[in-house]
């Protein structure tokens, strides 16, 4: 690793082994249940990322915005899911994507979009494929799937000139728990709540082609996906404290960390300083509420090596705070000396991999850079 | 503010008008105060305000990054303050903007990195200009102004051959009070501590020619300023929540919000679903452990009125969820029907700014596009 000593810090770091790892268990196991899978991208937002998730056999992307679809359409990937409830400012754009011959689907709840974008196709010639967001767990959007709104939607798709495509639904709840058999269930509620609204759906006369269905913890934690098309997941990719926290990941499968330099230290406080803060890491203090708290991230040697105990623990934009659980380090200044190089682990690698412009994706062979992009 | 009506969303919205009553305010306190204003550009990143703020009066800016400094200077802005302690994998590309014309001023709170700075101007016929952090309420990085090390680092400094041009501190805790008389005992303190180590390098036969001192609710509480000669603050340009929670502004001077739009509900929570989720608020929470917890952001109408009760609970990477504090609003759906626009007032303009590639700037003449850059 040390290629990445000469590099200006902070930075983003990618292992690429261990993120290969980490496409391939994802991709070996969907691939056992029967099913295909769609990353989401919206985790690394970079080109080669979701080339070695193709190459390992993925089928099509999902996209949190509009210009990842452009980003990624550029790139090569056409079969691309928008994951977002669909509006009208976005409707132009999405148009102009699928008249390029991207085959972009988006999604919907409520029957006033249904409606709206089947004319707004209607007045440009055009027939969108639209399909409708399920709710199975409360967290977020969607439709349950027992609900009259749940046809009405399919009608409204249907009358208003667009395509049903399908269903989707997002167990965001996984998010909450942290035993095997806790995520299978979530995992088998979320699966049974969206095989039943295609079902109803195909009852009604629709053909609801796709079911797709997807979280990091639940993918990895489904026994079956009997009725399941298609799964979504997308942090997996590198993984994140949360992760670990949940579960399905140890901070040593973590693929992202930020390179940081050590700027000085508050020797009676037991703190070293360093060029990572809030800004670097981001806000995302999302293992808070989990059962060991990180703070702003995992502290690492320079090679990769978790140095348990060590965390940041506080954060100013662009000052880190590091210092040890627990009892203070007197040693501190001895033990990272100013100018020393860290790596520290994210609580929630989507979060961190967004504050920066490019990776630096690094293997045996040495350092390269990745680009990736941000904003909308 | 029709003019934003047609925007994608979400986007990142700048109140000229009111971020011209901030500017204006803060400078004429300070002019008053007879210290010069040396803004951080860390907040806006955006060369446009940066001019406004210097047609105001400001003397010099202030970076977080080298980037920054780097940015700043191609659009000729030379004298450059970049307030992070230096260390050696930033020494070149210090040194090139300097060779370059620019007076870039660097800091440090330690002998090795003030020697080791030496040493590399010595290496390459340079001499550097460095100012010493100064530590005045314990919050963070510096040295304590009655500490031999002070005067072990002005040494350092000088000997190694660099120039000592002043020294600096940052009184971040003053975030953490919400009275007026409060803040003025953090800025005093500040003063007081910042003057008294300039003092102390002076006795010991430095010239040490700046005091600088400095944050947003510091510099507008302070009541007087002697020995101080110049003042830095970066989040007044826009202001947010937390400051608005600390008593040094209200929501309605904040002037930057998020336009987003209604995608959906959940009737039976009353909540609307919005396409701002965290990717666009930033995770930051600041306003959490403050007297007023405003979620993820504090809901306005179109046009920027504050819709009071009204905030982002809950947020995910694209979806926010808004809804009422206290009693649900089960009225949601008929009033925040699906699409319709609003803005969200951030709890931290320099994290939220800074998900954008680019601010939306309205005034009453319509919407301009201010681009505006992050990383490092």
């Amino acid at each position: 690793m040390n290629a990445l000593a000469g590099l200006s810090t902070p930075a983003a770091v990618v292992d690429t082994a261990k993120m290969d790892r980490n496409i391939a268990r994802m991709q070996q196991g969907l691939r056992e249940l029967g099913v295909a899978f769609r990353p989401h991208v919206k985790t690394a937002k970079c080109v080669e990322v979701a080339r070695r998730q193709q190459a390992a056999g993925a089928k099509g992307i999902t996209v949190s915005t509009l210009k990842e679809a452009e980003q990624f359409f550029a790139a090569g990937f056409a079969d691309i899911l928008y994951a977002v409830g669909i509006v009208p400012n976005k409707f132009s754009q999405a148009l102009a994507l699928r008249q390029r011959g991207c085959d972009l689907k988006l999604i919907t709840d409520n029957v006033e979009m249904a409606q709206a974008l089947g004319r707004f196709g209607q007045e440009h010639g055009h027939r969108f494929e639209v399909w409708i967001e399920v709710d199975t767990d409360g967290h977020r959007s969607g439709i349950v799937p027992e609900s009259a709104l749940l046809l009405d939607v399919g009608r409204a798709v249907a009358e208003s000139g667009s395509v049903l495509g399908g269903v989707m639904t997002h167990a965001g709840s996984s998010y909450d728990f942290d035993t095997p058999e806790a995520l299978q269930e979530v995992a088998e509620q979320e699966r049974a709540g969206c095989v039943r609204a295609a079902e109803r759906l195909r009852a009604a006369g629709h053909k609801c082609p796709v079911v797709s269905v997807g979280s990091t913890p639940t993918a990895l934690s489904a026994k079956s996906l009997q009725g399941v098309t298609e799964v979504r997941a997308g942090v997996y990719v590198f993984f994140d404290l949360v992760m670990a926290n949940v579960g399905v990941c140890t901070p040593q499968d973590i693929a992202l960390s930020v390179l940081t330099t050590v700027i000085g230290h508050q020797p009676d406080k037991g703190w070293a300083i360093v060029d990572a803060g809030w800004m670097a890491m981001s806000r995302d203090r999302g293992t808070q509420k989990q059962k060991h708290d990180y703070g702003y991230g995992q502290v690492c040697s320079l090679d990769g090596k978790v140095l348990q105990g060590y965390v940041l623990s506080g954060a100013n934009q662009e000052h880190g705070i590091l210092s040890r659980v627990g009892e203070p380090d007197f040693d501190i200044v001895t033990r990272f000396p100013v100018g020393t190089q860290l790596r520290i682990l994210p609580n929630h690698a989507c979060a961190t991999g967004a504050q920066f412009p490019r990776y630096e994706a690094v293997d045996a062979a040495g350092v390269q850079e990745w680009p990736r992009f941000y904003g909308w």
